[in-house]
């Protein structure tokens, strides 16, 4: 088999670690596998770079910024390459471009164009492990990008693409996908397999095990991606277009606490007043979540939706200065909230999933703000103190005890 | 004017440090030149990362290795070209690679091979300041390449030879090239001018302003030198073809303390004596460096020579071993010595240069043990404890008080 396999910065921290992770390697390329890895900078070099430069420019430029940044993944690589040769394994380290990847000029958050594989599988022919620095490739001038949040995912992920790997596995520091946080519902259990749609869901509403661009870039090109533990050995979550639909209806459960609710009282119920609200938001760069209109009383509605914490000041400050355009009697914020969604591909066929999941929250006294829905989820707004109780009773209502 | 600027690694050890550089470079740039910048790692950045992968592999491949090691100039090019972004300068980062620096594949070691400038000239065009990251380059391959000892100093003449610069500055910690270590001799003064070839004399006898790679390398391709301080602003030596011979016969004095001396008692006199020791030595990677051959008594002599202090073990070792085939009395080693050392060009045509040192060294009592010369050099070994009395009695006598 091709496997590609990703180890995060944690995976990498120290020389223990790295040891650790080339011991990983060694076993799947023993097992008569072409074995090519992705690795990211160690621990916390990326933010101490980034901590350096700031001391000499607090505002430099993206391509300065990338050509310092990509440093840390290719220290990675060679530490790692000389751990698997003290154990035998003949292994290559390769930069982005010496791994012929291309990406598109925009510093600091490139896209991949391109990947020329063959450097890298004339390496695998000669039964050589393959590292490659995860985040990083080159435009078509040979200038060093980088390709943002989530990129050395985005690299593996992309890799596997191009040489139709068989597996792309992401080592990370948890076991797997869960039903929900551990952390929270300590009942919560590993799945085997989700689909890359529950993946794209469950990520974006909190569950930080990948970032949507790498599930997104295996849906398009069909690869098979693993999420494991680099810390124990067990099997992990399998990502793939279809799962064996099991009993449960639902694959998980996950909370997003970064989130503020703007509710916006009184305003007039003619048309373009959600237009003004929400163009507004986006010239300002406040990315809305959910949106919840209600009718109010004498001919006016009121209009809620929720923004990251970190966006609800500029919101507020927005539609303060706005306040006449729009024309409404009161502004009302929290950020004493969490947003708690169940997430299934087989919620589709069954239309008392979202019934389920709110009579467990009635039957714990759990107050729902909002409410939003989509073909494969079911999201909820509740007050942040409520949330443990919330996500242990709609597990138990789902997966039992 | 098309200048080159070579900073070493205390010159950019930190965040004020490399601002002090870009101050320089700016200045330089704002004078109307073209200006190209090669830069060491920071500080102790290369110590660091070796040790780092010792403490995975103590014995990791040589290509592994540098492509550790490469990391660290990459981040000082990186933050300088940010620290001049920051004073409204342009300029554009460059690795090995980029800067078109192809070396041969003897990772660790490398030569330069060739440099492809089209892409520093189209930056320089493009009014631009250029810096590359020094001690690196890639073979024919692509796999990235060190230099070895004195590799930035090398990349900064390499590139002055290929862009037909008219000046390469070597900014070090001190301001020139002085007549002796003032630390030693107080009264020792800064040359304005120095030859080569006494540079050459110079480096290779203890006085580490530049190694002698990139001094032999100015002198092929006559690239004019200037070795100056980063840290004060004053003008230092330039090393060049020919300079206007001055009064004084000698141009500087030199101290190496890193030598033993290994004297071989009562050996035969017959022919093929020497060939077998230093045969012998070469086989062991021992370097010789002076040898003193001396008649003993009755068909007898003694040979003494000179070694590094860290090869004096494998020296004596091998000898105590080939005793029979040599055939001596007695092994006598000793490492409590000095190598003093005057270098001048217009020692040539002056006999009476090195008797004066002799007079020097007589009337300061200090007994001499070995001599040797070249025609630019005279060396004297005497006891390690009489250097400092030596080197000013020297200094005294060549260039007074």
């Amino acid at each position: 088999m091709l496997i590609v396999q990703k180890f995060g910065g944690s995976s990498v921290a120290d020389a223990r670690r790295i040891k650790a992770v080339a011991g990983i390697i060694a076993e799947t390329y023993r097992n008569d596998n072409s074995v090519v890895v992705v690795l990211s900078a160690q621990g916390d070099t990326t933010d101490d770079l980034i901590e350096k430069a700031a001391e000499i420019n607090p505002n430099p430029s993206k391509r300065e910024m990338d050509m310092l940044l990509a440093t840390g993944e290719q220290q990675s690589i060679a530490l790692c390459a000389m751990a698997l040769e003290s154990m035998g394994i003949p292994a290559v380290s390769m930069t982005g471009w010496q791994a012929g990847i291309q990406t598109t000029s925009a510093y600091g958050n490139s896209r991949i164009r391109s990947i020329k594989t063959e450097r890298v599988l004339a390496e695998l022919d000669r039964k050589r492990v393959v590292l490659v620095a995860g985040f990083q490739g080159t435009t078509t001038f040979f200038d060093i990008t980088t390709l943002g949040r989530g990129g050395s995912d985005t690299t593996a992920v992309a890799l596997a693409a191009a040489m139709h790997a068989d597996l792309c596995q992401i080592y990370t520091d948890v076991e797997g996908v869960f039903t929900a946080d551990p952390r929270a519902v300590p009942t919560a259990h590993k799945l085997d397999e989700i689909t890359y749609d529950e993946m794209l869901e469950l990520a974006s509403m909190g569950a930080k095990v990948l970032h949507n661009r790498s599930v997104e870039m295996a849906r398009k090109y069909s690869v098979k991606l693993e999420v494991l533990s680099s810390f124990t050995r067990k099997p992990g979550t399998i990502v793939k277009e279809k799962v064996k639909m099991e009993e449960t209806k639902i694959s998980g459960i996950a909370k997003d606490s970064d989130i503020a609710r703007v509710a916006l009282v009184g305003l007039e119920d003619t048309p373009g007043v959600a237009f003004k609200i929400f163009s507004l938001m986006a010239k300002n760069g406040v990315n809305v979540d959910i949106i919840l209109q209600s009718i109010g009383r004498e001919n006016s509605k009121d209009i809620s939706f929720t923004v990251a914490k970190g966006d609800l000041a500029t919101a507020e400050a927005a539609l303060m200065e706005a306040r006449e355009t729009i024309g409404f009697n009161k502004l009302d914020v929290s950020s004493t909230l969490c947003k708690v969604s169940i997430v299934g591909a087989g919620m589709i066929n069954s239309s008392g999933v979202a019934s389920q999941m709110f009579e467990a929250l009635y039957e714990s006294s759990v107050n729902i703000h909002m409410i939003s829905t989509s073909e494969i989820k079911v999201s909820v707004l509740i007050d942040d103190v409520n949330s443990d109780i919330a996500m242990k009773a709609i597990h138990r209502k789902f997966f039992g005890e």
